[in-house]
This record gives structure tokens, C-alpha cells and sequence, in this order.
């Protein structure tokens, strides 16, 4: 299957040598903390609500073992999932909490970190064909015109193949006027967005703290992360960026989170406001329909583990040219052992892939890699 | 069309005299404000983010013009779009914030006066074929006895097909364990619930205020409301209300909010949270799966306004028995004149199910008003 078919994995998370480094130095959330028990797994504190600080240090976060950081693991992944190529990026919260005066060079080294490691592993005499690329990060918190030379920059490394990002932009949101800059040289460069959830909603959506600890996880990142998602990208959508900027090209998380589904109350809500919708008819506001960007400056990710979700983010992207097969690996470790080693959670989202197109080969391989190896430009 | 299929309003919302006299009575959110201008509609402040003390009274919430409350024009309306049926609601946030010592009393009203309304629209000479039913309200601030002694009064009464009830439960969420004898009491009297939002997500979630000023209603009512029902739910299925009750019934507002998109993450997020796999593979948490209870438990309304939703609702709730039409009458007033008289809102949701089901009349027949019929026993 592999050899007529290339899987090409686009949501796909590393933690290049760099990055452990800088996370093992913090002791506020990003950190990664080494138990003093020798033998135990590093932990890896990466969301505000980890940092419970009534469980000891070593107890919190979750475990970041090798997987997180090792080339060859990763490529043992791939090889279980029959996964031709991956387009790794950076896991949340990426470098947006970087001191302003660090920000360009740390994101310079990872950035070139990450070009060499695909290079070194795609050439490796090991390497079984399996191929590497990746999405670069940006140095957020630096000055505009160090974010702007990074965009120009990352052009020039043949393995960076976009920029992951979070919801927050410069700190205020993806609607700030004054991302105005980021958001030309990116159309300019026609540099793809691979748009990431990492702060999810308040603890008070969901009934706070005490509720939040009976189910772990879930809450949050089952639904707060998608939320997240779509509530920026509506923003955007609503503060007319999308009309200044009609060459954006984004690719987002979680199959939009769930912005496929929300698209038709979105449109309506739209059509039915006041602040908008003014006295003869006259729109203020978004001037292109929400399916329009859906349909033209949208990319999604299969990420979605079911045929409902994946059949309404095929349906709302207008065509299946528009989707694509991601893994979130290593996030999501199966907790029970699986038969040949196969993860649940790309089991899920495979799985939905071949029930949704079992009588449409062509779709299903687009998903699989196609679109990936189009839209991005991938040599395989 | 309207003879050989009936058409059945299951999400119609109406506050009899009672409710629009308890609202004016009031000077604090939800309340019902007349402005001295003689010819200006009562104002409706029903949210909280509506009540923006640097608004004068006058211009907050929105008109309240007789179209909440007079039984003529909501069958007008029914005329001018070939609905039957209406299975009327109040509308949020319902009786949330009685004084629990008027809290029953209300409620018996409130819903005597459905009850009366809706036998006598239908019996009036003029009625032309129209029938009405309603969801009922409970005191959910008065003393647990009370609000079971209500749910068991509701079924002497025979236009009341179920109630309808908003996020907060008791004051705790749906998943307050103070809510079993209620979920007993609905249990073994087969009273359906119609679940529905009213208290969106924190403002922090979407920027903060200055945020949400610059687009009127949007963000709390396109992506607060749907994340409030499906948090809600969520909240219940994983602390296993389902499992204890599983003849419990929800009808869901705006198709489930999102669960049918995010019903797959879920699913996913459950199993790998080490809160609930423990050693050995034993599970706890919630023991049926996010689909089984999806369709066994819960039916969805088709007020989605597109057909990516739609699609996503019919095929989460496992089959087009369990999505029925509504059309939030009457909230969403077109503001352009539209031909025939027809609101935008109601051809969005209408135009949804006819192209989605174009070449399934029975399943287009079973949305439109078969499932309803059936599912509420409604005499036709």
C-alpha cells in the first residue's frame, strides 16, 4: 500500500535537542523537570492547569520520554504506520513565552536545528526512504521586524515547509491590527500557517478547578483546545482578515476544531447582526462568506478520530483536496498495548479515512499524502 | 407539500403573559425594559453582557415586540413557512433565577398557561389545522420535592411534551450529583429534556470585552452557545450520568452544540486519559461510549443552518431518526425584507435538510416532522 499510496503525516510534533535544552532550564510552566528518581521518564509541564501545586513536581505534567525528541523513534513510528513522510513541528507552546531579547536567535537555532535534522536524516544511509520536513517557528515576542526577516529567512531552508502557530499572535490575538505585517510577508512568501490550539478556555467554562480534576484531560483538551481553535480563527474571519489578506494560507489543527460544523450558525449569526447589518442593507464587517475562506485560505488536518467530524471537515472544505492525514504523535501514547504496536488514536483517524472514502480510492489517497505532497511541495 | 408532510417545530420559542409580566417586574438581567419613547418596543436584556451600563436602558438587549409573546403571530409565522406543529418553549434563561420561594408557583403558572394556550389555539375556529404543544419549565431553584412533584404534575397535562431546561442544573452543572432524583423523576415518568444554553463561556475566553464589543452578538451566540450545550453534556456523560440512567432523554438545541463533531475526540481523549485506563486495562469514568449514548439517549435539533452540520448531526445521532427541524422563532429576524415573507433563518435550516436529503424523501420527511411526531406523540 505504502509504494502506491505514500501516508504523509502533517501534524506530527518533535522536540529538536534545543528545545529540550530550553525547556529543561525553566521552572515555570513550559518546563521539563527530571525527577530525582534516576530511572524515571523526564516530565514535561506544559499547560498552566499541569502545574498543580499540590502534587510534587514529579507527579505533574505528563512523561516526555525519548519519543519527544528522537529521529529514530520517530521513524519507527512512521514505519508502524506505514507513514512515508512526516512534516514534523514544534509542540505548544512553542517559543511565545521567549523573552523578547532571545526570541530571534533561539527561534533562528531551532529553526535551523530542524533543517538539518531532516536534511541529516533524509540522506541517512538508513533512512529507508522515509522522508522529513517541517514547519518552523516564529519568533513571536520579538520585534516586527525580526518576525518578518525569520518568514523571509525560513524560505531559504529547503526542509521548512511553513510555520506552526499559536492562537495568541503577538500576545492580543490573531485579530491584532498590529499582526497586519506578519500576516503581508506571510501571503507575500506564501508561507502556509499550520494554526495550533495551546491555551484552551478559562477554567470557568467548565465549571471550574474541582470539576476540571474528575476527568483529568479531557475537558481541556477534548474540547478547550478545538474551541480555541475555532474562536481565533472566527476572530480573524470577523475582523476582515481574510478580506485584507486573500492570499492567507491556513492549516488548522483538529480539522478546524470545529469551525466545519459552526460554519452555518457562524454565517447566519453574521447575517443577523445589527453591528453589521446596517440600514439599507449596507455590510459592515466580514465581506467574504465564511465557506469562501473555508474553501480558499483553509487547510485542515483529518486529525478527528471519527466519520462524522471527518465527513462534515471534507464537506465544509468544499472539496477532499483540502484535507489532510495527521497523527499528533507523540501525543496520545496508547495505554494499553496494541497488536503490532499500532497506535489507537492513528487507528481512529485512519480508520475514518478508509470507512469514510471505501468506494472513492482517489479521495482517500488524497487525504492520506496527496494533498500534503501538492500543497506543500514535497519532494517524494 | 404541507399535507403530504407535515412539518413539526420542535425549537420555537414564546413567553406567555405570565413570563413577559414576571420580566417587567424586574430591573436586573434577565428583565424586559419600556422605554419612555411611546411608540419604541419593550427591550429584552437577557444576557448579562447585554446590560452594558454605557448603553442607555433604551438601546440594550433587543426589541421585545409582540412576536414573543402573541399566539396569533406565531401562527402567521407557522402559515408562512408550511409548519403544522410547534412545540413551543420559554426561552433562557427560563426560571434560573427565581427566589426559590416563589420558584414552584411560578413554574405551575408558566406552564398552566402553556398548557392553556396551546388548547386553546388549537380548538379555535380560526385555529386552521395549526397545533400547538410546549415544552414546560421547572422550578429548579425550589426545593428538590417541589421540582419532582412538578415534572410529575406535567404529565396530566396534555399539550406538555417534555421540558426544557438550561446548562446550570441546580446551580452546580449537569453533572451535580444533587441531580439524581431529578434524573430518576424524568427517568421513570419518560419525560423528555430539551436542553439549551443561555450562559456562553466566560469573556476571557474570547478576548475579553473590547473583543467581543467590535462584533455585536456573534462570537457568544455562533461559538458560546454551542460550546455551553456541548460542555454540558460533556460534563454528564463523564461523570457517568448516563450509566446510572439509561433511559434518560435530551433533545439537543443547535444540533448538540458541537458533540456531533467533537463526539470522535472525545471518545479518543477518554481512551488515553490515565485518570480513567488504570493498570491492567480497567476502566473507569464513563463506561458506554460518547456514540452509544449519542444514539440511545439523545435526540439533536436541525437548527444548524448548513449542510456540513447537518450531515455531521444525522450521522453522530446514528440515524435521521433522531434529528427533528426547529427554527428558533422567534429569535434571528431577517433584517432585510425577504420575499414571501420568509425569514432567512427558518430557508437556511429548511434549505440544510431539502438538499441534504434530495434523494431520501422519507428521511427529508422524517426531520421535517416525522420524528417529531413520534418521539413527542404529538396527535396530528
Amino acid at each position: 500500500m505504502a509504494s502506491s499510496c505514500p501516508i504523509v503525516d502533517i501534524h506530527t510534533h518533535m522536540y529538536p535537542p534545543s528545545y529540550i535544552k530550553l525547556l529543561s532550564s525553566r521552572t515555570t510552566v513550559p518546563y521539563i523537570h527530571q525527577p530525582s528518581e534516576s530511572k524515571a521518564d523526564p516530565r514535561l509541564i506544559i499547560l498552566a492547569s499541569d502545574d498543580d501545586p499540590s502534587r510534587p513536581r514529579s507527579s505533574r505534567g505528563r512523561p516526555v520520554d525519548s519519543s519527544y525528541s528522537s529521529f529514530d523513534q520517530k521513524r519507527r513510528f512512521m514505519k508502524a504506520h506505514s507513514i512515508a513522510c512526516s512534516v514534523i513541528s514544534l509542540a505548544n507552546p512553542w517559543l511565545d513565552f521567549l523573552d523578547p531579547a532571545s526570541a530571534l536567535s533561539t527561534a533562528q537555532q531551532i529553526n535551523n536545528d530542524l533543517e538539518q535534522a531532516c536534511a541529516e536524516s533524509n540522506s541517512a544511509p538508513d533512512s529507508d526512504g522515509q522522508k522529513l520536513y517541517a514547519f518552523g517557528c516564529l519568533p513571536l515576542s520579538a520585534q516586527l521586524s525580526d518576525i518578518i526577516s525569520e518568514i523571509h529567512r525560513l524560505k531559504s531552508l529547503r526542509h521548512i515547509k511553513g510555520v506552526i502557530m499559536g492562537t495568541t499572535g503577538l500576545g492580543a490575538g490573531l485579530d491584532d491590527p498590529s499582526l497586519e505585517d506578519v500576516y503581508a510577508a506571510l501571503s507575500s512568501t506564501s508561507t502556509i500557517v499550520f494554526l495550533h490550539p495551546h491555551y484552551g478556555l478559562p477554567d470557568g467554562a467548565f465549571g471550574g478547578p474541582e470539576i476540571l480534576a474528575k476527568s483529568g484531560h479531557v475537558l481541556p483538551l477534548a474540547l478547550g483546545f478545538p474551541l480555541e481553535t475555532t474562536i481565533a480563527v472566527t476572530r480573524m474571519y470577523l475582523s476582515s482578515v481574510f478580506d485584507r489578506h486573500p492570499n492567507l494560507q491556513f492549516l488548522l489543527a483538529h480539522s478546524g476544531g470545529t469551525l466545519p460544523f459552526l460554519a452555518g450558525r457562524i454565517e447566519s449569526c453574521v447575517a443577523h447582526e445589527r453591528e453589521f447589518v446596517v440600514n439599507g442593507g449596507q455590510k459592515h464587517g466580514p465581506q467574504r462568506s465564511i465557506w469562501d475562506v473555508l474553501q480558499t485560505n483553509i487547510y485542515l488536518d483529518a486529525v478527528i478520530y471519527g466519520q462524522p467530524g471527518l465527513n462534515a471537515a471534507t464537506e465544509a472544505a468544499g472539496s477532499v483536496d483540502r484535507v489532510m492525514f495527521g497523527t499528533d504523535h507523540p501525543f496520545f501514547p496508547p495505554l494499553r498495548t496494541e497488536k503490532d504496536g499500532q497506535w489507537l488514536s492513528v487507528e481512529s483517524n485512519k480508520g475514518a479515512i478508509d470507512r469514510c472514502f471505501s468506494q472513492n480510492e482517489d479521495a482517500r489517497r488524497k487525504i492520506l499524502g496527496g494533498n500534503a505532497i501538492r500543497v506543500l511541495d514535497l519532494d517524494l
